[in-house]
This record gives structure tokens, C-alpha cells and sequence, in this order.
């Protein structure tokens, strides 16, 4: 066996152009890494913890500005700091959904979302994605009308996706929104393909959370993410400790009781807030992102039989190929069968697609250059045309 | 207002002997500060997953191997690295606990078990610690008798400090498992100060939970920890998801309910593996930890008026002094005030005792080499002499 301390050092982000669909987003910046490094001892950021000991109050890191700002540039009231999605996902559904209660879920949604309900032992009821894979308004009354037939009452909380982590497609949260306020059921925006990659407004999305992930898409180590929320629901969700020691008579001040106290901590935070800034300009560049993957797809698309499976033209540089009648036709003849495709594109350098799939699968361009999505394009038709695919 | 992203460079653990008492077994180690540097990219770690897509059964980096070898290590069945002790309680009582149940906590117990419980809806009720700081078997028996007679059922869990954060003392953890299981109610062992500093055997304590932090006490970055198991509970704690889309008809594999999937990504958990040879090397040499804490207690001791608060001889390195007696009565008059003490060790080098406090602070020799111990020494006898003070 393996020692389990002999680690291996990573270089896949020096050594490659990685697609990988969930990692584009959340390498980190040149200064998360002076951060990560500067910052690795676990209780870092507590050097300058003083009254009323809580995360949010501490200025040196400037932690305390950091939320301020991150809530002002999501058009919410209120955020914090949770180490990943999924536990602000918890937050809310322990906050808001009891036993056997019902919460509407996209179809489309994480895993980690269905588990956020599945571990409070709520019930989800999911919105019936349209054929060509989008959530629509009105898919969502439908959903909620069924509900309240079956449970007698509204559903506790709608979860949507901004862009869905399947197809990358954009859906209309803004039209659920009002649809689900109709109802008067609060609205958890899974952004965590959209926090950090594009501009968020919660406020004109006229959603009550908006949820961010750090590794996924705010260039910050792992786990890391954030909760925003409205000055309405920040009472309940973000609510402070009440409990009490029954013979010590001990209290714990304004600790909030949903993520237990101070959670996240070390250079995931400080690594998240000192990409904030890149973070929050780049937000503002992404039509740029979208003509570098365009790039790519257009050469992907010029291979006879390709198609791209996410909706188009494209909204986000995370995207489902079809290529069934393409890359699939060669793997079914291929000495290497599936691994042809991976394999010939490690070979030049690229890498974070799932190996030995050739039928449908994910590419993320997000942070390339427009020379790497050139290369990535050239490379795709070099690899059709060596396989006696046609192209043009 | 500052910036949110400028961030200024922490060299505490360079420039300082740090005794913050959370942070000295935390530090990092060499092997972990590289694995942050090359796998401080959040999903890291997901390189080379494949199926059954599950954080432990990734081989590269050797976090399956990792697993084994660290249940083993605590005597326990299964393990499952969380992103913090505090996520482990909150497994622990999520799966344990209904709403206005009881939980035995010590009274001398740290805020997020306490919060782990409200979170839950749960009730806590306290064993009453002795005069002299200590949770007893006999106390715990109490406390189990008088909540049945208030509940009508037995507690649902017993949380146990092995050694608590206000005194740094150890409790008599195995008589209670007894008495606790006598009543058939599963004990969690918190070993934040346990874990990572001196051998612990669950087996042996005859606890059902061990719970260790990787940042408090394991070398490791935060947000980290361990929940380590027996066979019997971890089917119901560490339970995989049987949750299912009503109209999808989706399912999610083997993911963990209690910790909503793989909730421990990037350099944290490679972080936490890479210290773990240093780690499990180090727990044996405790009695070396203590040598070296005896030579400051000495010190200390030796300044007239001086009581060691913590019970004595002291069995870890984290101690309450109490100095209300000889540096709080210099405080009175000196132009500092209490912050004379901080002040004089910062400027020797020395920082993370609380300042302005002199009745009565913490500190944690834990990683000092003995010339660091006798320098520490040293410097408490020169700031007392300097101030007046009787030592001898």
C-alpha cells in the first residue's frame, strides 16, 4: 500500500489547457496563491479576532469590508462566508424547510442541492426541464400549483439554477422568480456558474438568496462560497444563538446558529477575498469569454456530425457536446475505443475531459486566452482530420 | 475603506513563537505547506476521480489510502474528513437528534457543540464540572438520571471533551462511555486537542465518535477535521442518499447524506494527508510536549503569586494561568495597563496570548523546541523582574 502521506505534486493547471467543467472557473489567482501560501496555518485570520469574535468583524485580513462589498456587488443585504455551496444550500433548507415538507427543485439541479433537502428530510419536488433542457416559469407554477394539490400547502423554498451544470444553459430565473413570490415561497439562485464569471444582480433577479461558490467560480480554494441574502431573510437564516447552558447558564454571543459559528477560515477565505477584486472585473469581460469558446465550438461544429447539445448560440463557456455521430463513430473502430479522444488531446497539452467518453460530454473554456482557444480549435480538427473525419 | 483585496502578508509563525492556544498544533508542516502551494486549486483533488465519484475513493492524491490508515490510527471502523470538528458534530446530531431531544453536553463544552445541537432543534443539558474543573463519571451519571426523569427517554448522545478548551484539562473519558452506555447512549469524543497531539484509541475509550480538527491539531489548513466511526453507526451517520427527482426519476450514487457528498476538497484535504506521517509520529512523543511546557509552567510558577488555574501537574500544553495575584496587581499602575504583558512578549517575539488580559490567559506551548521553552522561560522571569515583581 501506498503511503498516504506521499503526495504527489500537481501541475495540471502549468502544465495544460484544462477544460474541466467545474475547474475553469476556480484556479486561482496569482494573488490567491500568495494568499494560500501566506495564509495556510487553519487559524490565520483569528490573529486579529477581538469582540465580538466573529468572522465578519475581523478587519486585518479585511474580512469585515470584504462582506460589505461582496454583498453591495450582488444587489443583496447581507452574505457570508460558507466553506462551498452545499452549505449554504443547508443553511437555507434547515432554516426554512421542516420534516416532510415540500421544496421545488429544477430537474436539472446538483446533487448537492437534492441533498440539502434530502438531509433535513424534506421532500423535493422537481420542475420538468423542457425538451431541449431549460426551466421555464412556467414549468415552475405547474410544479408548485401539483405541490399544493398534493401537500395542501406552498412549497418552503424554490432552488434555481442560473446556468445548470448539465447542458451550461441559462434560465429565466427572473419570470420564477415572480412566479414563485406569487406564492410567497422564498428563491435560492444557485449561482455558482454565475457568481464570479458574470454580473449577478439579486436585486433585479428579485431572488431572496443567491448562492456563490469559491472553487467553482470565484478563483478561491476549496471549500469556500458564499450565502447572500436579503435584510428579511438574513433574520432567519443568518439568525444568531439563543441556546443556553442549563447549569453553567454559559451563552454564545452573536454566533450564527445555521453554519455554527465562524466556518470558514484560513486561506480559503483569504484566498477568496484576495481574488475579489480580479474577480469582480472580470465579471464585467465576459462577452469576451463567450468569443473565445466560440472559437472553439465553431470548430468543433466545422467536424461532420457534430452538434452541441446545450442550447445556442452559446450564453456560457461551459457546454455539452454531441458528438454520437462523430468522435463516437471513430472511438467504435479506434484501438483505443473511447480513450482516443482524451488521449490525443493530452498529447497536446489538453486535458479535463472525461476520458473515454466519446458520445456526449463537457468542456469549460472559461479563462483561456484567445491563442489557447485557438490552439484547443486547431487541435479538435487536427484530431477529426487524423481520424479521416470530415471537416469543413 | 481599505480594499477588500489587499491583503498583507502573515509571517506570524516566522517572525514569532506563537502560543495562541488554537493554533499551535495547527501550524503547518513543510510537507503541508507544499501540498497547499501545488494543490491550492479548489477541485484539485477531483483530477482523477472516477467512479463511484466519491471523495474517499480517490487514489490520486492517496485520499482512499488516507481513509484506512487514519481509522486504524484512532481505533475506529470508518472515517470521513469534514470540512471542521464543528461539521462532524453536526453529522453526528443530525443523525442522532430530534427536535426538543436531550444531548448530554460538559458543561465546559466549545460553542459549536453547542450550537451542533441547537442547529438541530435538539436540547442540551450540561454535566456540572467539579470545582476544580473536571467532568466526571459520576456527574455524567447525573445529568443522563435527570434528564430522563425530565424527558421520559434516555439522552440521545453524550458529548465528551477529552480535554477542554477553558483549562486544558483531561476527562476521565472512558468511565464515562461506561456510564453512558449503560443507559445505551452512543458517545462522541471531541478530540480537537487530542487528535494530532497524543495517541487516542476510540477502541480503547470504548467511544462510538472520535472527532478531531485538522486545523486546530493536525498540522492541517482550515477549514479540516475528522469523523471517525464504529461499523454500528456509521450506517446511520455516514448513510448514503436515497433521495430520488420525482419526474427525472435521478438518484445520486453513494454520496453521504449527513455531509451533503464530498464536502472536503483542494489543499485542506491534501493538506491534512500530507502532514499525517509527521502527525502520527508526533503523538508519541507527548511526554517530550510536556518537558518543554514544565520548563514555562516552572517559570512561571517561580514568579511570586502565580497559580497554575489548570489542574496540576499538567498533562497538556495548553494551560489557564492565573496571575490575578502578581502581573494583574503590576497592571494596576503600569501605564499600559494590562496590556504591559502582551506588550513586553511582543517585543521579545512572543504574541498570541490575549492582550490586555492579566487575571487570568491561556497559552500553548505545543511544537516549542526546548530551546524556544527555556527562551519563553526566560523572557516571563526578565518581564517579571523588570516590573517589581518577587520571583524566586
Amino acid at each position: 500500500m501506498k503511503c498516504a502521506g506521499q503526495i504527489e505534486t500537481r501541475a495540471v493547471e502549468e502544465s495544460s489547457i484544462n477544460l474541466d467543467p467545474i475547474q475553469a472557473a476556480g484556479r486561482l489567482t496569482p494573488e490567491a496563491m500568495k494568499a494560500v501560501i501566506a495564509w495556510g496555518d487553519g487559524y490565520s485570520v483569528c490573529d486579529n479576532c477581538h469582540k465580538p469574535f466573529r468572522l465578519d468583524y475581523v478587519t486585518k485580513p479585511p474580512i469585515a469590508d470584504f462582506h460589505t462589498e461582496a454583498a453591495a456587488w450582488l444587489g443583496m443585504d447581507k452574505i457570508q462566508l460558507v466553506p462551498g455551496a452545499r452549505r449554504a444550500f443547508q443553511e437555507v433548507t434547515g432554516a426554512l424547510v421542516g420534516k416532510g415538507e415540500p421544496v421545488i427543485m429544477t430537474g436539472m439541479g446538483h446533487y448537492t442541492a437534492y441533498l440539502s433537502v434530502e438531509v433535513v428530510n424534506g421532500v423535493v419536488r422537481e420542475i420538468k426541464p423542457t425538451p431541449d433542457h431549460h426551466i421555464t416559469a412556467d414549468a415552475t407554477a405547474e410544479s408548485i400549483e401539483n405541490a399544493i394539490r398534493e401537500f395542501g400547502y406552498a412549497p418552503k423554498l424554490v432552488f434555481v439554477d442560473a446556468v445548470d451544470f448539465m447542458y451550461g444553459n441559462m434560465h429565466e430565473v427572473e419570470k420564477i422568480a415572480k412566479v414563485a413570490h406569487q406564492y410567497d415561497i422564498p428563491v435560492l439562485y444557485n449561482g455558482v456558474y454565475t457568481v464570479g464569471v458574470l454580473p449577478v444582480d439579486g436585486k433585479k433577479l428579485g431572488v431572496d438568496f443567491v448562492v456563490g461558490s469559491g472553487h467553482k467560480s470565484m478563483a478561491a480554494p476549496a471549500p469556500s462560497g458564499i450565502l447572500a441574502t436579503t435584510d428579511e431573510y438574513a433574520d432567519i437564516v443568518l439568525r444568531t444563538t439563543k441556546i443556553q447552558g442549563d447549569i453553567t447558564g454559559r451563552k454564545f454571543g452573536i454566533k450564527q446558529v445555521g453554519i455554527l459559528g465562524c466556518s470558514l477560515m484560513g486561506d480559503p477565505a483569504v484566498g477568496l477575498i484576495a481574488s475579489f477584486p480580479r474577480v469582480k472585473e472580470r465579471v464585467n469581460h465576459f462577452d469576451e469569454e463567450l468569443k473565445n469558446h466560440k472559437i472553439v465550438t465553431d470548430a468543433l461544429l466545422s467536424i461532420e456530425g457534430t452538434k452541441v447539445a446545450s442550447e445556442y448560440p452559446r450564453k456560457h463557456t461551459l457546454t455539452r457536446m454531441d458528438t454520437a455521430e462523430s468522435f463516437d463513430i471513430v472511438a467504435q473502430t479506434h484501438k483505443k475505443r473511447g480513450f482516443f479522444l482524451s488521449s490525443a488531446l493530452n498529447k497536446r497539452g489538453i486535458t479535463g475531459i472525461m476520458p473515454g467518453v466519446t458520445k456526449q460530454w463537457k468542456f469549460n473554456t472559461y479563462g483561456l486566452t484567445t491563442a489557447q482557444a485557438e490552439y484547443l480549435a486547431d487541435s479538435f480538427i487536427e484530431i477529426a482530420e487524423e481520424n479521416n473525419m470530415v471537416v469543413g
